[in-house]
């Protein structure tokens, strides 16, 4: 029993670590048939590993999602809660745009059950609802902002940009102007 | 000859007719296949109409893009030079939405070759820029804004939200956070 749970256990490590270079080569579009040829397995056992794709990109993120998480947390201690929100919106711009199908998964739409509680989308808004809750009632951005707001322009940002061949320039000039508005001329 | 060139403009507006309806069920990546079983031709027709996947897409959105255009040079007159680039972005998230794929086709970058000058995108951005450089020269907004910045965030949003179940409510939200920018507390 321990052996066979070891072997898989190796074998979810190895298909993940395949999964992973091959979504940073082809992005959330990924072929699962490419992974498991790769991987050496048949698609039945990534299957039985990853049931669906969101899955698969779930799990492929987990990390970064995770370092993202922490990040957030170490902000809440900076003085100035507005550029702490702003700085950490602009990490998960430059995340999304580093991690291919990232955005793509954080674009989907949070579903009401126990199986998401814990998804990658749902783990990112806690953490920048925290930063966001700190900066209104410091008064430092409007009340009526929400992070899902702030989240569906930063993924959008990056959706918009990825196949440009240097998405990073066009991307932090949309940020700049979404953090700052169309202002007044002034 | 005239008789082959009337049959060759038949199918193309036949091919046209189907592809606009598939586009609007499946999106951008609706299938050449599938357009070319429906219309009873084969794929090589479809391909000779419409050498690549963009050059489908750019058709089937021509008229709507137009339409779009048009009202921008409408909107010049309007006295209140921010209102009327605001109205015209809100339109263009509209249609954007409601036209799947749409955004996909706003989101390529543009290249630098005479076939484009004419594309979707170009049209689009050649109108916004008149709507932006009224609103910069009567000081409404930011002279260090472009319209690629507003561009990117508006086709960014409908593709944050197309696979919401209700796309319009978060994308109305981010837009107006787009427009107001975070502020300042007050």
């Amino acid at each position: 029993m321990t052996g066979q749970r070891s072997d898989a256990r190796r074998n979810y490590t190895h298909i993940l670590a395949v999964a992973e270079a091959e979504v940073a080569a082809q992005g959330a579009q990924a072929s699962l048939e490419q992974i498991a040829r790769t991987a050496g397995v048949g698609s039945a056992t990534v299957r039985r590993h990853f049931p669906t794709r969101k899955a698969l990109l779930e799990a492929v993120f987990k990390q970064r999602v995770h370092d993202l998480c922490d990040h957030a947390h170490t902000l809440r201690a900076e003085d100035d809660s507005h550029s702490a929100l702003v700085e950490w919106l602009r990490e998960l711009l430059t995340y999304s745009l580093a991690a291919r199908g990232l955005a793509d998964v954080l674009s989907c739409q949070p579903l009401q059950d126990e199986a998401t509680q814990d998804s990658c989308a749902s783990a990112i808004g806690a953490a920048g609802a925290l930063l966001l809750r700190r900066a209104i009632d410091d008064k430092a951005v409007r009340a009526d902002i929400t992070i899902d707001d702030l989240l569906t322009l930063i993924i959008g940002i990056a959706l918009a940009t990825e196949n440009y061949s240097d998405p990073a320039t066009p991307a932090n000039r949309a940020f700049r102007l979404a953090v700052a508005g169309l202002g007044d001329g002034t």
